[in-house]
């Protein structure tokens, strides 16, 4: 069991009394004095300095359940064209990144292609583990070696990120089928009913609802044996479930907070919560997106999400379209007057 | 009746095919997707420029009820220190506005001071149109003649914002009692229970709540014979009301959008609408504010806010936390790639 460092629960306390004295009456600015006192509590000062380095890392995989199930309504070819998007940097996270100068990296942990005819540099690829996994309603997704190396690679790249210097984490996800792996992972973890979690994804008519829905079912039924995390992740996960948590549980070891994004970041919260209970105090949600599973993932991790914009799009652009709302909550408590300063009176007594 | 100019079908139309053809699952950017349209509605350009230049106009005003029945958690001095702040550039709606490049203005329409021992230029009280209001449980809030200069005020304020090139608007307030005058307002024009309408403001006790619901139902029954919005805002509203109204009333007359803000900025819109039915199509809603009066007059308006994080303010705050989403929307129709040009496969077919 991994240790979980705690926020800095003095920086909180100071942020909290700061938030008193500011010029606005107590509680107004809502959900972002809630945001300014977290920001404190993790970098463990107050106010706390403004989130200038923010870095993306996107975890692409294919799933075999897309192939051998049809459970998306696009092709898994889509899954490689897309981190040629990322690349050439005219995805829609790049958009967003760019205007909050936000940094990308791509990380192919298990798509299935070579990338001929596309531009995408080795480096994106070198430490794949895997090219797509095992279709998970009839086999395991991931070997236990790719098991332990996706999670490796999540830690990693986190490592990697801190290092560098980023003060804000966010994980992005791209592959066909993630979302029939993320149900599968949240019902077996949670025992939820699998009809309720199986969302549309990225837009699947009834018919290939159905089939998707099946194949979770029967995904589910192999895990019923099991309840650890690790072993479902292994069953009816996949490579970028496994890797986004080993990045998030890193960052929690190292005291670094993550903004969350959508059904496949949110569920490898769930798995890193139960791996090692209170790393979810380094997390905010960012946004509830259209997916039930990623839903029932953020109620079980008692996450309250910032936005509710209908958005199921994954890559980490629900995170990055909630990162301005952190820089708020920083600035707002780190600029605004107090009552005394300005000379504003406070409240009846 | 006041002809409003529809928005661009055209444009709206091109920036849906348009959505429809950019790299992400058909409506995976949810709520962004329609604030793009909208913005190429209101623009007439596909896709629409980036919103650069924004303005935020601060209408300050005092309410006699809060003095004479004693609504609010703090004194009527507040009003003018806090315009004083704003001068100043150290309010929440300053630090805001700093972050996102938006340019404030504060107008004070009708705050009950002399602004003795504070730095505030007679320029920003010179055109004031009344000190403070009559008290709206037992005499009209303004005259005829006030309440014709607030109006008049605040179209002659979004004039000079749409002369001067800002491409979108923003209506703060500042004023202790405000919203006892807005649920006022309300519920006489929506014959809502008053209970229902009034909200804690800046963070009341039950006394003092018992005593504004006490004063809003006194001034809703002195609107008992009338219907026409504008003597609705004479008996109950206020010089703040009245001006955010002609305020937003003129920038749709002059195709401009306007980001609306919380209680005070959405009641104005309801009144706006009613004088001007269709104008409501100029604006966006920002956010949810926790009252209620606010969330009445939204659903009213079939206007559906873009955040709700529990905010009660007031300032403009709400409207400057939600303006990076529109830029977001404005930078994903313009700058994301679509399936052809990336050469990513489309869905199956």
């Amino acid at each position: 069991m991994t240790l979980i460092p705690p926020l800095d629960n003095t920086a909180m306390a100071a942020a909290r009394d700061r938030q008193s004295r500011l010029t606005k009456p107590a509680g107004s600015l809502g959900v972002l004095e809630e945001l300014s006192v977290w920001l404190a509590g993790v970098q463990g000062k107050c106010p706390p300095v403004q989130l200038e380095r923010v870095q993306v890392v996107i975890f692409a995989a294919d799933h075999g359940v897309a192939t051998t199930v049809g459970t998306s309504a696009y092709p898994s070819s889509v899954t490689a064209q897309m981190v040629a998007n990322f690349v050439a940097g005219t995805a829609a996270v790049n958009v967003l990144a760019r205007q909050l100068g936000a940094k990308i990296s791509v990380v192919d942990v298990g798509v299935d292609s070579d990338y001929e005819g596309l531009s995408v540099d080795e480096s994106v690829w070198a430490e794949r583990v895997a090219r797509s996994t095992g279709s998970l309603d009839r086999e395991d997704a991931l070997t236990s070696a790719q098991l332990d190396a996706a999670l490796d690679l999540g830690a990693r790249r986190a490592d990697a990120a801190i290092d560098s210097g980023y003060q804000l984490l966010i994980a992005g996800d791209m592959g066909i089928g993630n979302t029939a792996a993320a149900a599968a992972v949240v019902a077996a973890l949670t025992g939820a009913d699998v009809t309720g979690l199986v969302g549309r994804g990225t837009g699947i008519d009834d018919q290939t609802w159905m089939r998707k829905v099946s194949a979770v079912r029967d995904g589910v039924f192999r895990c019923r044996d099991i309840t650890d995390p690790l072993a479902v992740l292994q069953r009816v996960g996949g490579s970028d479930l496994a890797a986004v948590t080993g990045f998030l549980q890193r960052a929690g070891e190292r005291r670094t907070p993550v903004l969350l994004d959508g059904v496949i970041s949110v569920t490898a919260a769930l798995v890193a919560q139960r791996l090692a209970p209170g790393v979810r105090q380094w997390w905010w949600a960012s946004h509830r997106s259209t997916e039930p599973a990623q839903q029932r993932a953020l109620a079980e991790l008692e996450l309250n999400p910032l936005l509710d914009l209908q958005l199921r799009l994954g890559e980490g652009t629900g995170a990055l379209l909630a990162l301005p709302l952190l820089r708020a909550a920083v600035a707002t408590l780190a600029e605004m007057a107090t009552f005394e300063a300005a000379g504003v009176d406070g409240p009846n007594s």
